[in-house]
């Protein structure tokens, strides 16, 4: 068989456990999304995903599958979307799995991104004589476990942008008015990426303004934990986020002035919300997101409002977002754009959003980004 | 045949019909775009589209090639996009070659617009026992002709928006700068757009800032006509509008007070610049379009900038038009917005475009949309 027919035939399995990686959404958090296949003869006897938190490893289902179709590995490919793992954690380790099943050959997508234990799983398969392909489909493997990668290199969480807006920019009305801008179709996303990222983050300008849940009406649905930047802690128990926090997930970022004033210590006794102190009164991003990421929150989903919007492209911290446009117009200047602030002479000192692609909702549309790459 | 087959046929031509029409774009103007197909025993005999303004009907091209092809037509159906005409203009009146060539039925997608003859096509097929289908494919039909139908029938010029934004709104920055926001493949739809209508219009303030030329950079595209709206009159010598004006197409939109001066009499005779003289120096948009109408251009492209996109948005003038939206941030509040001056408390009152379709342009999109229908 060419080179070429074997790429072509290395990318369509792998494409296959890319698909079946995917299946994990939302429920192997923070674990990696992993997907794997064992072929035989051009036919596929195995496949796996890594299907919840802590659970087997997409390598273990693929191939004791396989095992179960077939008595004979020796002329056996496992084609797996991440590197199979070298260390004992809450499993055996899968490099070794695939060496003691005797299969004759492994294709990995990404690499481990775990600085500590990169390239061991491959060195294993070596060791034991396994012919190893790397990066294949690399990009598209990497970008399915953006979140996992950013976490476990940094423990910075991943920041995803949501934001809607008139054709104008807005997000509001002068009035702070702002219900609807965009249609069903649109607002159904955004609940996918509330049950997508670990925690939504909001500044209390929208608290105050909206007075939003921010829960994820997804069927079967986690909720995400509920960020409040309130640097003067002027959220309220009558709001929803208070109300509404039957399962303690909410979260107010504060000054550390408030810290065992009355109303905070009534707040965590009784409210059960979680607070976390900062110094001053005007909190660096990157000091809010380190934070967050201390406490074991691996990805947050960015609502606005506008302040918090031009603050984390001011310092840059936005990995990935989309931005999901109206068929509308405000017109009024007084109105709320999504981001203010820049002092820009020209055109070209714009800021540029990387990567995008976009979505189409009815007569809505959404610009997804991606600034940044992990792995 | 059922029905149903029978009508499934009728818009497979009909399909073949309006594709021929489009060909027409841009060189039949101000006629309308026509197509034509003659089909017999299920076998296309015949097409023929209107080619150019004054030239044979689509009509004439498709029934002498469908004689050429079959000695009797007795069992022959001609699909035509647009009411075949009943008068004698340019050329005798297709009806009446219907029925001379002894077709057996005709299907039609528009009626005529002009009101004084609609319906007196079909009356001579019917007249003449010719079976005659109206409405198939209409829609369609109605769309390639729009601009066509709204001036034959009002005599005012079609009013299309082109407008191009960063994502936050801008035109513009601060300093007036706009260069550019978006990309070439965007820019090259504007080119499209620019050799489609007979018209672009700017306001004097567009002119000033950006110095624009307005031309046409499409090979062997027609320049279209060059109006700026400018009541007092601020348009210099130097602007290249006026220095690139060998064709004679440009035209100032300015107050009677200067009608006579010594300035607009030398860019009369030295630069052959066109005017057209209004009261006052604010005008009304109705009033513009209604003048420009009468000198005989059917359509205007509306470039800008925000004080002329807003008004057309105010006095609801805008037929159609496609906003590009670039993967771009100003994030200055101080940029131009496209269209301000709107007072809007709550977001159920902005302005919504209708019938919106997205295009996408590699990182930008141009958002589509049609306010007003004609026929």
């Amino acid at each position: 068989m060419s080179i070429n027919k074997n790429n072509e035939i290395d990318k369509k399995y792998m494409q296959i456990a890319i698909e079946l990686a995917k299946k994990g959404a939302g429920a192997v958090n923070p674990n990696p999304m992993v997907g794997a296949v064992v072929v035989q003869d051009e036919k596929v006897i195995g496949t796996g995903y890594h299907k919840y938190f802590g659970g087997p490893h997409a390598e273990v289902y693929a191939l004791e599958e396989a095992a179960q179709n077939s008595n004979d590995l020796s002329n056996a490919t496992i084609y797996v979307t991440l590197e199979p793992c070298s260390h004992y954690g809450k499993t055996p380790p899968c490099a070794e799995k695939i060496v003691k099943m005797g299969l004759k050959r492994c294709v990995i997508g990404s690499s481990d991104p775990n600085p500590k234990v990169a390239g061991k799983g491959v060195q294993i398969l070596r060791n034991a004589g396994i012919e190893v392909r790397e990066n294949v489909l690399k990009s598209e493997c990497d970008k399915i476990n953006q979140v996992f990668f950013k976490y476990i290199m940094t423990k910075i969480p991943y920041l995803f942008l949501k934001c809607a807006i008139t054709l104008d920019g807005k997000i509001a009305a002068k009035t702070g008015n702002s219900k609807w801008i965009t249609n069903e179709i649109a607002r159904e996303k955004v609940q996918f990426y509330r049950n997508k990222f670990m925690g939504i983050m909001v500044g209390i300008n929208t608290v105050l303004a909206d007075n939003p849940s921010l829960t994820a009406r997804v069927e079967n649905g986690i909720n995400p934990y509920r960020i409040i930047i309130d640097p003067h802690f002027k959220t309220g128990k009558n709001h929803n986020i208070i109300k509404e926090n039957s399962d303690e997930k909410t979260i107010i970022v504060t000054s550390k002035n408030n810290k065992n004033s009355e109303k905070q210590l009534d707040f965590s006794e009784n409210s059960k919300v979680k607070f976390v102190f900062l110094n001053g009164t005007k909190f660096s991003f990157k000091e809010i997101l380190r934070k967050i990421g201390e406490i074991g929150i691996d990805s947050i989903l960015l609502e606005g409002g506008q302040s918090l919007i031009s603050q984390a492209f001011e310092e840059n911290v936005i990995d990935a977002g989309e931005i999901f446009i109206a068929n509308k117009i405000l017109g009024d200047e007084k109105g709320k754009t999504f981001i203010a602030g820049f002092d820009r002479e020209k055109m070209d000192e714009a800021m540029i959003l990387e990567n995008v692609k976009y979505n189409i909702y009815g007569k809505n549309v959404g610009m997804e980004f991606l600034q940044k790459n992990y792995n």
